[in-house]
């Protein structure tokens, strides 16, 4: 399939892509799609889907699966068709010219701890000496709820947090800004369809709850989190803001990048068992001020986002259109392939190098830390839209 | 002050109450308050504040202190002058004859773990022979974030959960319906006024920013929690179902409830230092299918309202108008004075006799659990509104 629009190919953003957003465009806030380097918004194309007209894409994700497909059809049609030029030229804008909004009002947002290299080595880190995977890592995807009226869309400045931390050696704590800031790189997965509470989401069922995937960096602040986190969890250190991309990329562009997940050396509960390879071969890359650090693989994540989904749901708990859960930090096996600083740098004693000459152990206030990824396609590959942030010096 | 509504004086509902909810009055989802047995729709009566018009308190909250007052003002006025009589009286319904509806549109919802006695007790159990509190708990209110999204409304049934867990002596975990579904009596904070994101709310600033508390039932699945809650904290054991009561009892009517907290024995950082008692004396009492089991004591909560906000801020993270944040578990120091049954029965092996002859280790399915509390006013008592749900079975 190719686009009649020009720089589609090649772009990661071709007409297999069609990423979601909300972007303003014309003063208002409006859902938009890209195709190459520009934005189009479907409502303008589509008078019969109101759904479409909203301020977010919530209406639109509620609306399931068959109205999602429907409307990407319409949208690949028009986009390859040469008739179709003449009806979506007016509708083209620069993605230049246009800022992205919040994509999604978030009902609720978890965080898990997908990713069995990030929790192994911080399994080493806060418990020297122990078995470094507690013994429930491999039955359950641990996991977490965080603050959704903190989850920011990428372009957000984030203010460094203060809170309480424990100096090495003291027995009190002080209250001051952390200077251990750090960055977490993640996979996020949109839900669509709402679940019914009382009823766990099956693992089947996956790809007609979730509509698609985006980019998280789930901002932390490492000197707050030890001295809070017993026994309920993280809370301050993790609360202060969570970025999002602003595209949210389609499971139904991603069925060439469906791997199988890593291999299982521990017995699955039924709800929990694989029935399809639900692994993504997302390649993530994580820049400090335009310095690629990182290059996680998403691929090696050990649950997968249905798995996520279904033991998100198994007590009960229902979904809501718009509600975000996350992978936890992606780290792969290899050097240079964590997804966070704390691991990078050795928490902190073996800073990185950036391409300006400068070192980081934590991240410094004027930083802009960018995540972006690729994933393959039929033909090539695409690119998920980028979460990028740049950190502001505490508030007195 | 003294209401001409007949039945108003003793009934816990004086006109020194006035909470604020939400209900369906003829068909339609309305705001109301309570006097007595009745209900009134205060929309009615100021077609000049368009907030009371919604169907949720959310845009009342949002519009800030000085409404709260003025409506407080009007109300009281309405309510104590003869004249009000006829004004009003077109617009009394029986409080018997309205269902209760979510006061609240909640954005977040936090739990704390705010009473030295509960925690202690806990701690007792899950880490036997060690100290019962952790060293951070005298100096930060410990918490987490729920799920705002399976927050419930008084009378609404929950569907006993299932999930992960591990039989005693067992090497691996089972899946199946929870076997210690427990209930945990809370006193919970709705959030009026925004906080802006970077910005902590100071403690001064707490009755302006929380318009009022609640009761809440956070239900909790004891044989789940263990299992799963490390490191991260409780997840499924927690979020299947939250039950709060319909009716939010202003802070303006708490006046005469307010105490001083317990004697701080470890000295606060200054963002924590207590500034005003923000002691609450709510009276709560437990029942499980009409028998009292346990009276709580919320005045012996050794963190404030205003510390919790404090502490939820302090990185940063902002507050939107209709969220909620609970104490956590109320317990006592005396015994039947706890707040749920795992400290009532010491984990289900010293089960509580009900007034039926039956004997309750944890909760059955069928079971009905009321949480009720009054607080001193200036001339009596106040009745908060309670929060009640059945236990359903789990389904298959």
């Amino acid at each position: 399939m190719t686009s009649w629009v020009r720089d589609a190919a090649g772009s990661g953003f071709d007409v297999d892509h069609l990423p979601l957003g909300v972007a303003v465009v014309g003063n208002r806030a409006r859902i938009v799609t890209r195709i190459g380097n520009t934005v189009l918004v479907p409502a303008e194309l589509f008078p019969d889907r109101p759904e479409l007209t909203a301020a977010t894409l919530n209406p639109f994700l509620a609306a399931g699966p068959g109205v999602w497909e429907l409307v990407r059809q319409r949208l690949t049609r028009l986009l390859t068709d040469p008739a179709g030029r003449a009806v979506v030229e007016p509708y083209l804008a620069p993605v230049a010219d246009v800022t992205m909004l919040m994509p999604v009002d978030i009902g609720d947002y978890v965080d898990f701890y997908a990713s069995e290299h990030h929790a192994t080595a911080l399994g080493r880190m806060f418990r020297p000496g122990a078995e470094p995977l507690l013994p429930n890592w491999k039955h359950l995807p641990v996991g977490y709820h965080g603050r959704s009226g903190t989850v920011i869309v990428t372009g957000t400045p984030v203010v460094r947090p203060g809170g309480q931390l424990r100096p090495p050696g003291a027995e009190a704590p002080v209250h001051g800004p952390t200077t251990k800031l750090d960055l977490e790189a993640e996979v996020g997965f949109v839900v669509g369809t709402a679940s019914q509470p009382g009823t766990p989401v099956r693992l089947g069922a996956f790809a007609s709850t979730v509509f698609g995937v985006c980019l998280v960096n789930d901002w932390s602040a490492r000197d707050i989190q030890p001295w809070e986190y017993q026994p309920l969890g993280p809370f301050v250190a993790k609360s202060f803001a969570t970025s999002m991309s602003g595209w949210i990329t389609p499971l139904a562009a991603l069925a060439a990048a469906r791997v199988d997940p890593p291999e299982r050396t521990t017995p699955l509960l039924p709800y929990l068992a694989d029935d399809g390879p639900w692994g993504l071969d997302l390649r993530l890359a994580v820049a400090v001020n335009g310095t690629v650090v990182s290059r996680p693989p998403f691929a090696s994540t050990y649950w997968t986002g249905a798995q996520l989904l279904a033991h998100l749901t198994v007590g009960g708990a229902s979904v809501r259109p718009g509600d975000l859960y996350a992978s936890g930090t992606v780290s792969g096996p290899d050097p240079g392939t964590a997804g966070s600083l704390i691991e990078l740098t050795a928490n902190g004693t073996h800073p990185l190098a950036l391409a300006d000459g400068s070192t980081r152990a934590y991240l410094a206030d004027g930083d802009t830390v960018t995540i972006s990824a690729t994933a393959p396609t039929a033909t090539g590959h695409l690119t998920l839209g980028e979460v990028t942030g740049t950190v502001l010096p505490a508030r007195r």
